[in-house]
């Protein structure tokens, strides 16, 4: 049987783009334009990098993760929970969307669990066990739109640090039945690009295969690597669409788009 | 024509048992065991006036209320958003109560507007003006438990810091024609008290006749003026039963009750 899904785009923005304010009003005043059920999840980690040095609190990154002891939990609540996402929760309302912001703990959208320590100690960092997906699609059809911070709790009362990325892509996995869920990764570059440093060498679509090809030869590498492996494993787990594309070309035909 | 409502208790907490971890603990397990539907409203002052010094933003305070500028209220966005709410989000769910962590702007629940400057340039103060029951009574209806900040917004794309008393007393009366509201305000003291300094001096019951002549008197001062000043405006507005008393006695029947 043929069941017509309503759509749903998950646009997952980090980078610069949210902690420029006039770079996040145009995203906002994109985002607000896409048609139909939306959720958008944020990350912050310049503004998390910038508080804790202001309170001397050092930010410590391993492979691109944040170890977050005690104090630097404390900062991330406050600016991805805080300021970031009430921020992006005011400005989508003045828009006429609206929005609520959302970390996993609050209604127990996601629960997750502390990273164990092997060779390195993350500390308050937990990955993504649980996405409860009838509370998020009960909202998203009441024109709710869900404005996701990257934290998550482990259902003993603490807030865990957890990717933005990972979120969205597991957040899209959980919708992936309820909805055709479109997942689009926004950020300051064009897409995946052949020259990191040439926005017009934007790869317009990628397999699997090519993906490993890419990595093998160097020309996809650091933090695009873990997104692009995001991307085919939200497709494998029935997401429709995924693209990976500018902060500044939302719903346009734009970026790279990831093929199964 | 008789109508049975849903009761649903409204406790707002604020001052020094929000901000130690072993009383705030203490409260939100006497909370958890209130009976049937329930919302809480919290502060966080002391822990905003905190950060204010570390990050050497001064904080002044007219007639107890805060000056909030700029700087003071990205500060207040980060605790009174982040901080103090998700914390007390991830402790209720970890007693099962599935807590909702709110600021006005998230689905627009609390429209205020900008306190006009007068005598004095409050900042980025709002005063409400509109309570969305709907919404509120959707949630609360699902067995969420609304947690919500002193924060709301102007609707164009502003986030505007608001009493926390103040947020109690018009979610209250919003939900009095869905719902019988009990009113708790707990704190540090036992309730109204006779001698500031005497736990044993708390009014059991108190009328707006004997509230004036309290005032008058000078038994009654200070910051509990404008917290009964709420107190019966609620009762004036159908909310059913206002209670002030102690963050360590909900649940039971002491502090002061409040009479039409």
């Amino acid at each position: 049987m043929m069941i017509n899904k309503d759509k749903v785009t998950i646009v997952k923005v980090g980078g610069k783009v949210v902690e420029d304010p006039d770079s996040l009003k145009l995203l906002l005043s994109d985002f607000a334009h896409i048609e139909g059920f939306k959720l958008l999840v944020h990350g912050g980690g310049r503004s998390a990098t910038k508080l804790a040095s202001t309170l001397n609190i050092e930010s410590k990154m391993v492979n691109g993760r944040r170890i977050t002891d005690e104090p630097m939990l404390k900062v991330v609540t406050m600016v991805y929970g805080g300021l970031v996402n009430k921020k992006i929760v005011a400005q989508l309302q003045a828009l006429h969307i609206n929005a609520l912001g959302l970390t996993g703990a609050d209604m127990n959208v996601i629960h997750s669990i502390k990273r164990p320590i092997k060779d390195i100690d993350y500390g308050y960092v937990g990955d993504v066990d649980r996405v409860d997906s009838s509370m998020l699609s009960l909202l998203i059809h009441q024109n709710i739109v869900p404005v996701m911070a990257p934290l998550t709790h482990d259902g003993n009362g603490n807030i865990l640090n957890t990717n933005a990325d990972s979120i969205a892509g597991e957040v899209a996995k959980a919708l992936a039945p309820i909805f055709d869920v479109t997942l689009v990764f926004c950020f300051e570059k064009a897409g995946v690009l052949r020259d990191e440093n040439d926005d017009n060498s934007v790869i317009r679509d990628i397999t699997y295969e090519e993906f490993k090809k890419y990595t093998a030869d160097g020309t996809i590498q650091g933090g695009m690597i873990p997104k692009l492996e995001n991307s085919f494993s939200a497709l494998d787990s029935g997401v429709k669409e995924v693209i990976i594309t500018s902060a500044f070309a939302l719903g346009k035909e734009n970026g790279t788009h990831i093929k199964k």
